[in-house]
């Protein structure tokens, strides 16, 4: 079996194979949904309780109440002192570049602001930080520490002032990395429960775990389950498929660091899709070399293969403008323009999660430190939806003070558009500010 | 019984009381959403011959084709040009209006922005507009024109190349107030089609109705399940809970207005929800004798007064500060500041919908023409969300161009923390940019 298929826009064919490479679909498991239902309506109705039995039952604790499974301020800085100075600094200063980031975006679309008009009425619209958010975590081996600071750091800069975050820790190992970037984002408070139990304490609250306005962050079919449950009693961000990168290459890039880039999105899970387009057939070849060559020097090689095997495609197309039409079409998780003049293709691009410009911005250096937040919209949902961002962790109110002159003019109009769509105490609210 | 209750902070069984007056809870009705997802999947696999049978059957039509359904241009330019000059000129001022401060909310918080950073690293985010949108605009006697502009504006403001309306004819009775609506917002389609048949037409796409990315606009159980059901696939707005209007007032105002403007909340349906808070004992017996004396005046007495003995209140504060503190912790719709110093008490508002700043800022006159938007999250969802505006018809893509200097420091950070997470792909996509 061939380590990648190849496709051409050219092939009769290609619009068939090129859907079904696109054919994925959230599975909905009705025994996963009925169980979650089950422990959200008890920890609803236990509270802490419930939340300690599921906890001590399928992380296989004995904790002796939910306040035994917090984790105190010092036992993270302690973590954080005791990981090895390389990755303390990589933290700190990946910390560092993604605050400045999100301050920047702060500035840019998430301030107050009014104005009057010409009769002395004002409008605008206040920006206000969410009272407390939740933070889940995956514990396990699907720790990252990186989604701690993209998560947390947003909501840091939005001015939220309780970030709880809940992690699980199977059989009680702690991930010295996740306590230590917890630290280093400013988390306030951190219990260690996982799986749709976390969901619940967090989305109703119990005696111990305070309840939240919002829960963001990954987790497995339970977790999300959990979050589509709880969502509109809470806020919370997208439900995450499948990771994906698109990398339009006009031929110009070593194909050695395009293959590496399509093997970094592929070594997440064997569903992750990693594509190629370029109209530079040669290009197309080297890349492949380069992957076969790569990829036994790899110790994630066996899902890398399968990742690639099942859902990746290297696709030959008839020039840039038919390569950015393609991506517009599957609106991309990750999206790398590999390219000389990167500039020259980014304003055809209308729909992916991150752009990456130019053959030095690898996909990774996004992930973890380039600033960007790694939370993104999946499954063509960057059509609709946005990188996680300090406006996900505010909320705006519209501002309205009508001056007595204000009202006089708009009077009129909502008068008469109420009475047309028979709402008359609307029409007399306003007719009873009109001076006689 | 008494037109509506009255309660006191200073009572013992207050916290019972109050919480007993807001409970209110989203019915989720199995044999609706069991419909619902037999008519989604029916359109999703039969398109335009499911749509037509549905419309056909429960709209008692006898349309031939889908594309029967649509309503022309010129049918909507016939309709805006046969109304009374009255409500067109008014709806045309209040389009006029909405549109103004949706500009201003574009201008806010809506454009793309870049830096630079010390390396040389374009660091972003590139806002852009939906490919295409569906508003759905229920039929019959609920059907309301204002709704329309305040969906179709803001999505023309954000740039939204088609916006596609859907809105049942029972009977094939048309409203002409919503057309005209229409036609003055700018719509670009529409198509007498509703309920879950149309949500589902602009959920996947059909022969003649084509896929939305995102579908805003009320509507009933069926149209509410049949969003949930989708969302994922499409964006959609929030999921609206029955309407609120709460008026903490200083007791400045004449209680007519007060009066009044809790009449307008509660005649929208019997589950709406008029609060009034105040530290003025006499002015609240003074706004309940004010609406004893007009509510036999208007023509929708029955609900209002449904809706006020069931779940109004006239509540005695203690001070201003804690009908502040209350209001904060039920995160309402609409907020009324009905006080001579609303600019004293804004500050300590930090959760609601839209809040209207002083005697003369009625809730109607925000309703229809002030200019902000009137899809506001209801029922506490103002604690994590935010009125329908530009923004919901925009989304974000992060921008990233690494320099090749810039490559160099943070190649090293992504390294250090790839290996930590044991992605070692990562790790090595960032070790290749760095110069040997």
């Amino acid at each position: 079996m061939t380590l990648i298929r190849q496709l051409s826009t050219a092939a009769a064919d290609f619009q068939t194979e090129f859907e079904r490479l696109r054919h994925w679909s959230a599975e909905t498991d009705a025994a996963i949904e009925g169980r979650v239902a089950e422990i959200l309506a008890d920890v609803q109705q236990r509270g802490d309780a419930a939340v300690l039995e599921y906890t001590n039952r399928f992380d296989r604790l004995s904790a002796a109440s939910v306040a035994a499974l917090e984790i105190t301020q010092a036992e993270l800085q302690a973590a954080l002192a005791a990981i090895p100075a390389a990755q303390r600094d990589a933290l700190q200063a990946a910390a560092k570049r993604v605050r400045a980031y999100h301050e920047r975006q702060l500035e840019a679309s998430g301030r107050s602001w009014s104005y009057r008009d010409e009769d002395g009425n004002l409008l605008g619209q206040k920006v206000t930080p969410l009272d407390r958010v939740g933070i889940y975590v995956p514990g396990g081996k699907a720790a990252y520490p990186s989604s701690v600071l993209m998560n947390a750091i947003p909501a840091h800069v939005a001015g939220v002032p309780e970030i709880i975050m809940v992690v699980p820790t199977p059989d009680g190992v702690r991930n010295p990395l996740v306590l230590a970037a917890a630290a280093v984002a400013g988390v306030h408070r951190v219990f260690t429960v996982g799986g749709a139990q976390a969901v619940a304490a967090l989305a109703y609250g119990t005696a111990t775990i305070p309840r939240v306005d919002k829960i963001t962050g990954p987790g497995n079919a339970y977790v999300a389950s959990a979050k589509k449950h709880v969502f509109g009693q809470v806020g919370i961000d997208m439900i995450a498929g499948p990771s994906e990168i698109l990398v339009i290459a006009d031929g110009t890039t070593p194909p050695d660091w395009v293959a590496m880039d399509l093997f970094s999105q592929a070594e997440h899970d064997e569903l992750a899709q990693s594509i190629l387009l370029s109209p530079d057939a040669d290009f197309l070849a080297a890349v492949q070399a380069s992957m076969e060559r790569l990829l036994p020097t790899l110790p994630r090689e066996a899902v890398i293969r399968a990742s690639l095997q099942g859902r990746g495609a290297l696709i030959h197309t008839r020039s840039m403008e038919e390569a950015c039409e393609i991506s517009n079409s599957i609106a991309p998780e990750h999206l790398e323009i590999s390219a000389a003049e990167p500039a020259r293709w980014e304003p055809l691009l209308r729909h992916a999660g991150a752009i990456f410009m130019g053959a030095y911005t690898s996909e990774s250096l996004g992930d973890y430190c380039a600033g960007p937040n790694h939370v993104l919209p999946t499954a063509s949902t960057a059509r609709f939806s946005s990188p996680l961002g300090v406006y996900d962790f505010q909320k705006r109110s519209s501002l309205i003070e009508v001056s007595e002159q204000g009202a006089q003019v708009l009077g009129g109009i909502a008068s008469t558009l109420a009475h047309g769509e028979g709402l008359q105490a609307h029409a007399r609210a306003a007719e009873l500010r009109l001076k006689g």
